[in-house]
């Protein structure tokens, strides 16, 4: 027996061991004998081959028993991995059976043999990849749920500029990483489809029958049956690929934001710790975000694999040259990074690391200049929004000059104790009193995950 | 008033001037104006600002009141064109009511107009395309219906292979058509969402009255309320682009095939004829598939465009850097050449003209090779799979050494005479007898699409 | 007279209109009349058309003679732009000579012009972009030279890691940019290249004397003569697009360097100011990266079109169908962004305000935690490496723990004390004395610089 | 001793044995040991570690003593390989000589290791991949000669427009790929360049020492020294990169051109054959182009990872987060599938059947259309372009309409027959009269590759 490969010397940092092992070449080679031996039994269940020829086949249709170095040599010379296997399958199982060799792959053609491989494959991807969704989910519905209150500075473009709590900033992860399981729910349908269609897609080699084998074949496999095959249709795969760099991408900007967090100068949140976890070579005393290198590094590589998977689409007539070749490899591996991008993304949140204190610290960074814009509302809804700003640009620029609290230049200037008492202004320059709606936004969020989970 | 842009010099060859109309600079302008206007009139109503304050600011928010070049020139210093809008609309407002001018975007920041206003530039868009999406639908499903029985030569690798019927390859462009239709019904809920934060996703600016703002504008703008501010969380936008993408790879593919297929040498279909359409400057007897090179074009450039809206969602924090920035010209660039290559490829596709006769003629290419399968399927069940194909492989090298009809050749030999009789050989390498599902598998496609529309 | 297009509302915030203006639909025009002037002239010296018929194709083959409203109504139709171009110039030349008109575009097809047009465009802009290499060059080492004893904390992973001088930063930086500037001189002589094949490379349509006049209109332009015509092999073009990639990738290597240390926290550096450059619509504290997030996005679209014009070059026989046209509007698009994000660095750089005093504060943020390396290697040298690392990371664990200073806890170690008296202790800890080869790296670079220009 | 991991299932299909084993798991390994075997007899050698521990290091820098797997798992913790890497080498100089042990990486950064160590896998990869283009350019310079005079259609938007010969196009593809080989001598002087700067680039660690270490480790290695270490500026690898991007293009671009060839309708040319090369699996007389397949699939997913490596160049101030991460797979990728397209192509011209009769027949296939051209340049001598084009256009319009020669066509047109004799007009209507410079531009190209060799 043959085991899966073994990893490769970056596999365990960027993939996912669980979702290898469903996407390596032994999980590819048996998802093409599942489609060998499901075949024979529908075949066999019509009559389109004779019934005692598809347990020989069946009884053949295992991975272990296949020799993977073998098959990749000869598949250099054909073309595709196929054609070798259906050669090794018809004469494992003429060793025992020579009629049942003789109805092994009936009617079917490579490529239907290689995507419907490929369906099962990402059938069993799919369930990990949701559960680990569901996981992240849960993880960070928790944060929002006990950082509802949690004080921090919101930035833009780099740069402080209001108050928010942490909690609101989880639930905007959330709230984006639910739309990634709904539209999972949609592709579904469309990618769990069986794949049978003969050399150009009519079935001709199984006379009339194409449509009841079809049947028989997607409900013995559990996938659906298509309206026509789908060879060089390839948007039920570019979708999934969409799919993973969309959700990458999601997993990308949470990875910038922790990790920025992370900088030593802010040190508001810290990745979980873990045996030898981030340390460094040279230097101890830091904890290298190392699960944010991972997912970013995901989120760098997966647009240009996803933009492979679209221009591949574009393949000749009833099954193209190289564009469909180009997802044998691009595939998988875009799924693998993702995979491990997610994982990575779930336990981190699990186990993230909350600096309360250090967030509050943040707030008094800029000496007050982060709640200009709270003043600002208050003196605009007086003065207009056009003049309160002109006065808050005054009063900031003179409290960074001189190195002051802004609270203090505001009392000092005439326009604006004309307008706002001390207590009104010690109100307004409370972070803690300008957070808007930050918790109906946490609720918001909360609520629709529960509904949707 | 300022109209809109006049089109670039290629503009009206890979773009869509109806769909340039509603993606470019003014559309782009009117959009955020249309989210000011509408900002006023919500929070008129709701009581955040003086109901006076909201006539007078509609009454400004009109795209040819403004001066683009101007706008343009203090984008670059701003860094977005939402800020100089804000300022000029002001201005304007002040130039007739200086209390109306104070409540001004009130309680917004720049992205809230930005994101709002692409939203309701997309979702006319989403109009315009799916107007052709069925426009496209139906004209292939009548190709699909006229041509059920024109028999063609289907062909994998570029090489000639088994026979089907132009009617099938129709249906083929169609099931995957019209799963875009599908995918784009899904969509829509997800990306024509209301934007409204104000400067860190919190509408502190608006106190405690931020979720009835939000609740009244969606209203008014007839889009939804998002749980919370999407600002950091670009899966909406970046969504659309991934559909845009997988759109654009299957028009490539429908337009490499056709493309492919007017070969001189093939000549099996032509582009629509049209004044001055496809000639050559040199060559006046070419047809050149002018179409086909532009929908080819898209589907080069969409990959790529995409990559860089999955790379730009890695954005930092509350509102990021760069990555948002990146959206503003790739979207519409790549929305306007996938609404180009649509609406070529649904002119196409109902001007084409098909040639039965040259796809006949295509059929005896080979001289009988194409029908090897059937002969083989026919042996394969009385010898065997593999027997068959050695068997095949035998005649058809045989054939080709000796420039001989594959009938003639299979006719001499006696393993083949001792299985098949003549006439069960004559038809058995009648195209017409081995088009196994093509029937129907067109029935399939024809009444999904129905149910579909 | 047709003026230079206006400017798009993005375009002075994303591009430069120096390179807009050489760049733009008005320019490619004059580029293909160019040629199509110079072909004229080549052609009458070498007796090819009647020596009278130059002038006057000459003096008509000036774009502001143009419209492009209609050239561009008429490239929809013709599928390229040279086409109606050489059909206008035509009639007008005929309106004064019609013997002149007969030779308009003689010998030549629509590729010709339109390539050896996009090379004259390219001439220019190369010229451009290397002045404005040639002056961040310059500010660079500027910065290098004065800020060479500027310590400043280096960081890796986001995370404070040893002292560095803010010279040495941007002395690599220099270093980067120039090779970008070997690069550019190396492409020069592959780009610069006359395209003149006529319809399928051979220059049939001249007769023997091809070569004759390729050699005369090579020299008329001031471009080289190719070895053969190059319409189907697209490296000359898209190798430019690389370089414009790779030069992008370091501009945004830059951007995202100084938009981190601009960041509130840090404050290390800032863009320069200038009116109303980098404002906030409602936080007037702010001094927004404008410039960052411009050259950013640029770094964030460009690896999309690069890989647009790397998947472009698979085109069909002696002229392709699509993959040309991929190149159009694609290429000048990238040039413009990197235009674009070149001058925005250039000037960045030339008045970038550093802040020592906060690069000095940042060397104390981790409490002497940053210094370790220097006590480690010190250790080192007398335990053993992994020994003193492991000893460090000891220290490092407890000084955060009790959140004391690294010297502090040192000192109260035994196994420190025995090897490093208090003054070696002291000298260890000082950022100064930990710099290493420092300055002789910022005089290398300084010294390959001076050598270069 | 633990041998290179076994070829993956498509490996041996897409890559290229003898690169793989430069790019594998193992070799990476190596080339880490080779830069710290190095690196201690740099610095035993200017004394700044002891004489004595040179030796040790280098006895275990040797791959075949590590274990892979347990390295792979380490790598998942530490974050890369060579932290791992480092432990385990010192762990195992520990064995033998404890003081050795203490100066395993002496000065160092994990990037340090890794860089260098890619650059000593790319240096022996270049080399292989140098040879294998001056292979393919003797393939091509062969049939550029045996073929200059093999007429053949030329054909633009895949349609027949005028002849060529079959010389001309390997000479046109010659012609790119000799620029490839320019580059790559430009290229080879920035990337074959040592990385050595400790943790932030200074060499702190080696204090005063750190430029001699340098250029003796450099020297040692056989690599250049670089003016300051480019932990940060990928521009040097991402270089190759493009490189790679281009070369495939190249390679795609003539399997695009061959495969359109090898059409059935065609049959111009033809893969070389091989046991059981491009047979399928149900159409035994098809010979699939499967060198076609593979290189258009590198083609196909190289603009992808250029676009990965380009994004990855924004790398956070000394040494980045993600960025470089997303290098380390992407890269040896990218590498190998060039080397794989490179191979193929190359065993594809050395073996490429022609078909000089083919070709021919290709010539009749318009009747005489594709001549229009000769024609039409002789009458527009006479009658001026436009009308010369107009009277053609006629012309042709009228052949196809009556599926007649042009030739007859046109000699039944009177004011054909007031220009042109009929002699003449046989003589305008011969292809082999109608090439042009062809010849002349195949010397070129030959006589170029002969003085580049």
């Amino acid at each position: 027996m043959e085991p899966h490969p073994p990893p490769t010397l970056l596999g365990p940092l960027f993939g996912l061991a669980d979702a290898a092992r469903l996407l390596d070449d032994r999980a590819r080679l048996q998802g093409m004998l599942d489609f060998e031996a499901a075949l024979a039994r529908a075949e066999a269940a019509v009559g389109v081959i004779p019934a005692a020829a598809a347990g020989p086949i069946a009884a053949k249709a295992k991975a272990e028993l296949f020799d993977l170095a073998a098959l990749a040599a000869a598949t250099a010379q054909a073309g595709n991995p196929a054609i070798p296997m259906v050669k090794q399958l018809t004469a494992k199982v003429a060793a025992d059976d020579t009629l049942a060799a003789r109805y092994v792959h009936w009617g079917a053609t490579s490529q239907d043999a290689m995507d419907t491989g490929l369906v099962l494959q990402l059938r069993a991807y799919l369930d990990l990849i949701e559960a680990d969704l569901v996981r992240l989910e849960a993880a960070l519905a928790e944060l929002a749920r006990r950082h509802r209150g949690t004080l921090m500075v919101g930035r833009t473009w780099l740069q402080q500029a209001l108050p928010l709590t942490f909690g609101l900033k989880a639930a905007g992860w959330l709230d984006a990483v639910s739309r990634h399981r709904t539209r999972l729910r949609e592709l579904r349908p469309r990618l769990l489809v069986l794949q049978l269609g003969g050399a150009v897609g009519t079935l001709a080699s199984l006379g009339g029958r194409g449509l009841e084998v079809t049947t028989a074949l997607a409900q013995e496999l559990g996938l659906a049956a298509p309206d026509l095959p789908w060879h060089g249709s390839r948007d039920r795969v570019a979708e999934l690929a969409t799919w993973l760099g969309l959700l990458t991408g999601t997993l990308g900007k949470m990875a910038r934001d922790w990790s920025l967090l992370m900088q030593t100068e802010l040190g508001e949140v810290l990745e979980p710790a873990g045996e030898g976890k981030g340390g460094s070579s040279t230097m101890p005393h830091k904890r290298n975000p190392v699960a944010a290198a991972v997912v970013l590094a995901a989120a760098t590589r997966a647009p240009g694999l996803v933009a492979t998977l679209l221009a591949g689409m574009v393949q000749e007539h009833e099954r193209g040259l190289g564009g469909w070749h180009a997802e044998w490899e691009a595939l998988p591996e875009l799924a693998l990074l993702a995979a491990g991008a997610l994982r990575h993304t779930a336990l981190t949140m699990e186990g993230l690391e909350v600096d309360p204190a250090a967030m509050r610290a943040g707030l008094a960074t800029t000496r007050g200049l982060i709640m200009a814009e709270a003043v600002q509302m208050a003196l605009g809804a007086r003065l207009g929004r056009q003049e309160a700003h002109g006065l808050m640009e005054r009063a900031a620029k003179q409290a960074v000059a001189e190195g002051q609290d802004l609270g203090e230049v505001l009392r000092r200037m005439p326009e604006v104790a004309a307008e706002l008492s001390g207590p009104e202004l010690d109100r307004l320059l409370d972070p803690a009193g300008y957070t808007g709606s930050t918790e109906a936004f946490i609720d918001r969020a909360l609520a629709t995950r529960q509904a949707g989970s």
